[in-house]
C-alpha cells in the first residue's frame, strides 16, 4: 500500500502493563486496524505492545518510533521499526504520525503526546486515563470514549 | 553567582498577550527573583516576556530556551539567550531547566510542558489554566495556587 | 514482513537535485532494495527521493522520516511516512532507523547526519561528496564507495 | 549584562580528556572571554570543562547545555546550567546558541556538531581534529586555526 492511500492512526498509552488497558489497547488495535488504519505506537511494551498485538493479528500494518537507537527493543509485533536516539523528545514524533491520536490510559508521558497533539492540531480519542479541564475556554481537540468500539468509531470518524 | 549556588525557576504559558495573564505572569516572575531565582522561559511573548519582564525589574537573571535558532526573536528582557532549533521539542528543555516550574494558564503547548515535567520529574505549580483529572490515581506533581503570591510560596516550598 | 526479519538501509543526500547524484541515488535505492534492504529516507526531494524511486520500482518497501509535521510533503515514492516535527534534529532518527547508512552526495545536512552515524555506531559508506580527514587517528566508520554498485555491496558486507 | 549585548561563542571538544586538547580549550575559553565573549558548551567534562574554566578564571560567563536532565552533572565551571533531556539531539542546540563556534578537537560528535552549525549559518573555526574534504566544491563554513591565539583572533572577526 503506498502512503498516499493510508490513514495512520498513532495509539499512545502506558508502557507498562496496567490492570484492563491491555486488553482495552489489544481490542482497540484491532479495531483500528479492521478499519484499514495504520497503527504507529511508541514501540515500546505495555500498552504499545497490546494495540499492536491486536492490529498485527488482524492484519494491520504496525509502526513502533522508539525512544532508543536500538531497535531490537521493539515490541515484537511491529513491522517497521524507526529508532530516533532522542529520548521523550520522540514522542512528538509518535503523534505527529497519526491522522488522529488514540490515548489508551497512561501518566506523565501519555499526557506529553495529548498535549503535543493539541500543539500540532492532531485529533485525540481518550479512553481511561486523562480528563482536562481549563479555568478558561477549554481548547479543542479532545474527544472521550467509553468503549474500544466507541474508541475506534470517532477515530474513523475524526481522520475523516 | 556560580551554578552551584543557583536555583532555578522555568515559568510556562502562552507566548500571546491573554486577559489577565499578563499581570499575573509579571508579578509571578518579579516574586520568583525575589526570592532569589534564576528564571528560565521559552524565551518568546505573552506570559514569557511578561514573567520575563518582572524577573528582570527585580534584578534577577532571566534566560530564555528559544524554539527556533535566531536569537533576536527572544524577548528583549533575557539575559541569556538559548537558540534550540528544535520547534516543539524545545519544550522538554525549558522544564528540564526548572528545578521547580510554574504554569501560568495556557494551552497546548504550556500542557505538554506540564507533562514533561511529570515524565522527569519537576514539580509544577499552576496557576490559571490547565486542571488535570484521571479516571485511576492522578500522579502526583501539579500543585494548584489561586494567586501570584501563592504561587511563589509554593515554588519556593517545592524547589527545596 | 515482520520487523525481526527486516535489514534497514539508511540513504542520505542533498534534498534537492543535484548533477549526477540523481542517477547515482535511484541506482543504490534499487540496489538495496534487490539486496533486501527495507529502505529508509528523510523523505524529501533530490537524493531522497531518487532512491526511494528506485527501490519503489524494485518491489522494496520505503520509510520516509520528515523533519516537519505534514506527511504531505513526503516524496510519493515512501509507502509509510513518518513526520516528526523536530526539524534537523530528525536526521538523528534516520540514521538511527539503517543499521547501515549509505552517504550520496550531500553538504551540511548529510554531514551531520554522518556524524550521527558514527556517534551511535551505524557503519557509513559514502559515494561522492564528503572526505573525512582528522588531525590525530581518524574514527572509524565511515567507508568510501566509487560507484552504486560498489555501494550496495559494501552495505550488504557492513549491515552484516 | 543584558542579551543584546552579549556575543556569544560556543566551544564544543570531545567530553574526556585528550592530549594536548585540554590546555588548547583552556587558553581558548580564556580567550574568548577575554574578547567579551559569552562562552556556551555541552556543559560536560574534557574539552568543554577546559574551555569553561579557562573562561571563568578570566571573569567571563559560562553556559552549559547538558544533554541528560540532571544539572548537577555539568562542570562546576558554568554559570548557567540548561539541561535539555534530548540526548545528541541537544548539539543542534549548543551550536544554535553560538555566533560563532569554536571547534577543538573532538570526534564524532564534534563532526556532528561542526555540521550543525553549516546547516544553520554559524561559522566554524576548528583547531585541531576535523578536516573536511568534498568531492565537489566543499560549503563555506569552517575555517582552521593553528593555535589558541588564532583561533579567538578568527573567532571575533567571523563573529562580526
Amino acid at each position: 500500500l503506498n502512503d498516499d492511500r493510508r490513514r495512520y492512526a498513532s495509539v499512545i498509552g502506558p508502557g507498562v502493563r496496567a490492570d484492563g488497558l491491555t486488553d482495552l489497547a489489544c481490542e482497540i488495535g484491532r479495531g483500528l486496524a479492521e478499519a484499514g488504519f495504520t497503527l504507529v505506537t511508541g514501540g515500546e511494551g505495555g500498552a504499545m505492545e497490546a494495540a499492536s498485538r491486536g492490529a498485527h493479528e488482524a492484519g494491520g500494518t504496525v509502526v513502533g518510533v522508539l525512544p532508543g537507537t536500538d531497535r531490537s527493543h521493539a515490541t515484537s509485533y511491529a513491522d517497521i521499526t524507526i529508532p530516533t536516539g532522542m529520548g521523550h523528545a520522540r514522542n512528538l514524533a509518535v503523534v505527529a504520525s497519526g491522522d488522529v491520536v488514540v490515548a489508551v490510559g497512561g501518566e506523565w508521558g501519555t499526557l506529553s503526546e495529548i498535549a503535543f497533539a493539541g500543539v500540532i492540531g492532531r485529533p485525540v480519542v481518550a479512553v481511561a486515563g486523562w480528563h482536562l479541564g481549563h479555568s478558561t475556554a477549554l481548547p479543542d481537540g479532545v474527544h472521550y470514549a467509553e468503549s474500544a468500539a466507541d474508541a475506534v468509531e470517532l477515530a474513523v470518524k475524526l481522520a475523516g
